[in-house]
């Protein structure tokens, strides 16, 4: 992982340079704020890598990587004004912090600067495909957060439309910044669509893991209560799956305990897990989680590049996916 | 104007051809609706005479007639979020229709068809400089309601204060139009620049027209109550310079009439307009209006293309400052 910590400190003294000294400070210090609040940085790396594959030189991609990374910013800023979050990160969300006109102003021009990161791709025929590949999973980000929204006001989601949902709002842009660091790299098509589904199916892997440590996750580690997902009746992997297979009597329990009213939060986390467990969901899941990640990997192989560079993006994918377990 | 009669009808049409029929509906909708509520379509007609100057086949720059439309409502839906406005053209905002989140995520969506848009123009010389010229305009344009919002804020603005503010949020929108046009054109980057300055000095002396119509307009034309500014103690071109010429005495009773809270609307607008009277208020930003009219045209005259398609574009920019008067 050398490399790797390599990029993330190159990456890191990139962001830092590029701090918002404009005026009016009202728009720009929420912009600083939260860039600089931390986060895991998954996407710039992959950003990073995605370019590594096919051409060592980094540091063109450094533009591209910092505007994956705002636009992911820029989404969490709006999507946590929308979700009524105050805590991100542990600590105040933009908009706790500095009010809702804020939030969403200064969202907007973080949207706009992600374009102006892309723009300093100087590589005339590289830049319309940037924009193209961008362009698109930008719209599936926003359509993803509309589903997620959605489904709030549904009492139950079937399993394909939550795959559906959690594929446009996470794993599509995990699988582009993969495939944009290949296009500025001059990967193949072919070479940047096995990347981009190596990214699809790795990100939907990420969340049904997230959607697993809920539960079954070690609490003091993960940082988060248990269950903290039932006790929001929030729609995830492992309630759909239940849903779609428990038999008509458990099924009509299981929708209950989602849409009645005022239950005391440690029962129902109790009596939802024991019809979890009575169908066998962590196992069921799990086995999911792992068919998504393997079909990543076939994806990932098909890929014509060294050896000992994808195993670096297979280390990274699955560093992620063992650390919060 | 016959030629601009029809740019009108080739933009509409293509703007209803534009009509979004993906899903989620509840995404999509507030798009439709904001688009289709009409307005003057000033932007788009500034776009295709931009281009009409240099190169007549105006169908190319069809798609960046709609992006500024499609950014223009954009920053139409999230302002009125922000100014927590209800109405817009008779009839509801987004937000007020569709909630507030519907409000946030179909404005963000848009901004991303934004540049959807602008990545249709398939010319790879043309298509970094749009971007360059788009993307400095889009942040102005965030950077002026920034500015707005703080004005509101503050118990007074200084004239120069309040001209960088319409600036930023109105003039550098209608420039740009026309300078997106004229790249779009292949026009020299000297006629890209009188163009712009054209549309700068325009868009301000606009502004001021609006200022100057809230209180000596034909109230039935212009279809809103007289005063409406004074009311909402909005900082305006006419307030801004009252402030800067009148001796000590007027200019404490000004103050305190914007400040005082809980005075009687119609007394209030009286006060107020009895000493823009004394100061001969309406003259004097008359005067300033036509000089920055004046200077857009000594702009217009200095752009290197033939009298009469320069002649639509002053037509155009008079049409509209005489149309509400």
């Amino acid at each position: 992982m050398e490399i790797i910590n390599r990029f993330q400190s190159s990456f890191l003294e990139y962001l830092k340079n590029q701090k918002f000294e404009k005026t009016p400070q009202e728009l720009y210090n929420p912009i600083n704020y939260i860039m600089e609040m931390g986060g895991k940085r998954l996407r710039p790396m992959l950003v990073l890598l995605g370019q590594y594959l096919f051409d060592e030189d980094i540091a063109k991609s450094m533009p591209l990587a910092y505007c994956v990374e705002m636009f992911h910013n820029f989404s969490l800023v709006h999507d946590d004004i929308m979700d009524q979050a105050s805590i991100r990160r542990n600590q105040p969300t933009v908009h706790a912090k500095f009010g809702l006109n804020a939030g969403i102003l200064s969202g907007d021009v973080m949207l706009v600067y992600v374009y102006d990161y892309i723009s300093k791709i100087e590589d005339a025929t590289v830049l319309p495909k940037l924009l193209q590949c961008f362009n698109k999973v930008a719209v599936q980000v926003c359509e993803g957060q509309q589903m997620d929204m959605n489904f709030e006001q549904q009492d139950e989601v079937a399993l394909n439309d939550y795959i559906t949902m959690i594929e446009l709002k996470t794993s599509v842009l995990i699988a582009a910044s993969l495939q944009l660091g290949a296009i500025n790299g001059h990967a193949p098509v072919k070479d940047q669509k096995h990347l981009y589904e190596f990214g699809r199916s790795m990100g939907i892997a990420f969340q049904i893991q997230d959607d697993l440590l809920d539960i079954y996750g070690n609490a003091e580690k993960f940082g988060k209560q248990v269950g903290g997902d039932i006790i929001q009746n929030k729609k995830t992997y492992l309630v759909s799956k239940a849903l779609e297979i428990a038999p008509a009597q458990i099924r009509k329990k299981l929708k209950a305990l989602y849409t009645t009213p005022g239950l005391d939060p440690q029962e129902k986390i109790e009596n939802v897990l024991s019809i979890f467990d009575v169908l066998n969901i962590q196992t069921l899941v799990g086995i999911e989680k792992s068919r998504f990640q393997n079909d990543a990997l076939s994806h990932l192989n098909a890929v014509n590049a060294s050896k000992e560079k994808k195993l670096l993006l297979e280390q990274l994918a699955f560093s992620l996916l063992d650390r919060e377990s």
